[in-house]
């Protein structure tokens, strides 16, 4: 992966340079297939086509290539089109690259381009992603209990993560004051409860072959678009349904998971998704976070690159960069920040939690 | 499928349309997932997170849905990627739904999206897709020896066609004349040489279990988004890598099939994908047409449905209509336009030739 951050670099450049490290370190001069993830690059960036458009920038013109979306999930979308072609035998190898370049932008046009995401008919009431973000965490802080400083608590833990990632897009911790007095964004989520706008791209290499890492399982979960139609605010339906299949097809519980990475686009989303993946019981993810037990060092890391809040959230980008974390610290590369781990989670959020991924990777050791 | 044209529906209502008779047609109430193929929402509708929106409004909103896209034929894309999921064993069904809404803009700002598919760097000279088209159609016409008769002639065919068909953009006849007299859009290339702006929807249904029709090959090809890096201008190496994938795939040659759908978005490329598919020789593809040897009741019926030119071209939707009429023509359900046919291809072109497909259909009668 590149570093996520403010980058000048096109996406394309990003995206060569993810795809580059990617194939090297999987030994693969020519892939036989290319998954392109980027959310919304013809509005980002001006170019479509971006499967030919990134085949053809690395060189690789005459390999078939694919662009898979799924809103802020389409990295790990991706990985689960590529998964499936190998599967299927169709591809023995396939190079799976996503990112987004943003922050070029001013930010009003890039939360509108974003918030294509949400219902038309919310958005017409003048929702946008924070705003939804602050809704559910307040009925989460009613009906839940969670407090600020748990929620601060989150952003914290990944700020201190993201300072050991030479990769992250903010690598300074912060303190639980300066988190708690941050100006609002959206009531009662404050700036520092938000991901940043970041640039950055990452790549994986699926093959056929056995590699250091295998895909042990793959789960997509799903939930209306349309905030206002679901039974429940505080807990993402889409999260559970995909953790479930995830579980089914690795064969493997909770309870063996060493480290995962989370979708913290806003803080509050990494508590609730511990919770609805089953890594922590209802109602424990709060003090787990207070208690360290999430931290590098405790008992079940989450988020060691720094999550979204600290590594950064370049969309597309995301979810494949959650692999990438899991692949050096289930390979002991990920030096600063490394955790003892054989089993890691990803899990990837798309739009306000409509297309939700888990992915289950395990050391071939 | 719905009807194609200009349709005052918003592009989910199309999208409904056409997978609630696809669904209705394959006795199924709700698929294992959904695939989606649109080139480009956000900028024609406003709208994104697609495979999420398209689930929620066809009342599957807990169906995993995920959108794919390769410019102009994401559609045939998007079967990909169901076929690959049922292959692999992910899904036992999928919907694959796709379409396109654009009438409602003006001219050049269809024309601007659907120019983000061209190379950056072409693009800053002024190119558009019908002008790289002009260029490759005088090549065509000076190295291989097209001429404008036998080019219009495929405007001809494809309208009489598209009388006979309901879901036609265009159900009326044009004259020789009328095609060879009409305005200039890029030389040598007359607005009847060049499909419309269409706006609709088609779907199918994939199944692992036996259907009346299956899919016997499946093949993508690919080549420089730049047309400038390219060692032929006047065939589509795109296309050529695509069919002999499908063949492969299918263990069929050209001599085995009965019916063909090419993407003639300009009438050149009827004939160009004629030759690259092999289903006629070298040379041969302007007097076959002339010959009427590609018109229904002709040796191999070419675009029964219309084609891009008459049926029209909601882009997305393009790919996975061929299907359709394929599905149609091998199962006797073309009233009109039916022809004798086992085995049906069909040729997807996405971008300038960039990124390609062919699809071999088999009847299982």
């Amino acid at each position: 992966m590149t570093r996520f951050g403010k980058r000048d670099e096109s996406l394309p450049d990003l995206m060569a340079e993810a795809a580059t490290a990617a194939l090297e370190d999987a030994l693969i001069e020519r892939p036989d297939g290319i998954v392109v993830a980027a959310m919304n690059p013809e509005e980002f960036t001006g170019e479509g086509n971006y499967g030919s458009l990134i085949a053809t920038h690395l060189g690789l013109s005459h390999v078939p290539a694919i662009r898979v979306e799924t809103a802020t999930s389409s990295g790990m979308a991706a990985i689960y089109a590529g998964f499936a072609a190998v599967a299927a035998g169709l591809h023995r190898s396939v190079l799976v690259v996503g990112g987004e370049k943003m922050t070029h932008l001013a930010t009003p046009r890039v939360s509108e381009i974003i918030g294509r995401s949400i219902d038309p008919h919310e958005r017409s009431y003048g929702s946008t992603m924070p705003a939804l973000a602050g809704l559910i965490t307040r009925a989460a802080m009613q009906r839940r209990g969670l407090t600020p400083k748990e929620i601060s608590s989150v952003a914290v833990k990944n700020h201190a993560h993201g300072a050991r990632n030479p990769y992250a897009h903010f690598q300074t911790p912060v303190t639980l004051d300066a988190v708690m007095e941050s100006r609002l964004v959206a009531d009662p989520l404050r700036l520092y409860h938000c991901c940043p706008i970041s640039d950055g791209a990452a790549a994986v290499v699926l093959s056929a072959e056995r590699g250091p890492v295998r895909i042990a399982g793959i789960g997509q979960g799903m939930d209306t678009i349309a905030v206002r139609y679901r039974s429940d605010l505080t807990s993402f339906r889409a999260t559970q349904e995909a953790a479930q299949a995830a579980y089914r097809m690795a064969g493997v519980g909770a309870e063996r998971i060493d480290v995962a990475e989370l979708h913290d686009a806003f803080s509050p989303f990494e508590l609730i998704s511990l919770e609805d993946t089953g890594l922590v019981p209802p109602g424990k993810a709060g003090r787990a976070t207070l208690d360290g037990d999430t931290a590098v060092g405790g008992r079940l890391p989450v988020n060691p690159s720094g999550g979204l809040k600290a590594r950064g959230h370049p969309l597309a980008g995301t979810g494949i960069s959650q692999i990438v974390e899991l692949c050096w610290q289930l390979r002991g590369m990920a030096a600063g920040r490394q955790v003892e781990a054989r089993i890691g989670l990803a899990q990837s959020i798309g739009g306000l939690a409509t297309n939700n991924w888990v992915t289950i990777v395990e050391t071939s050791r």
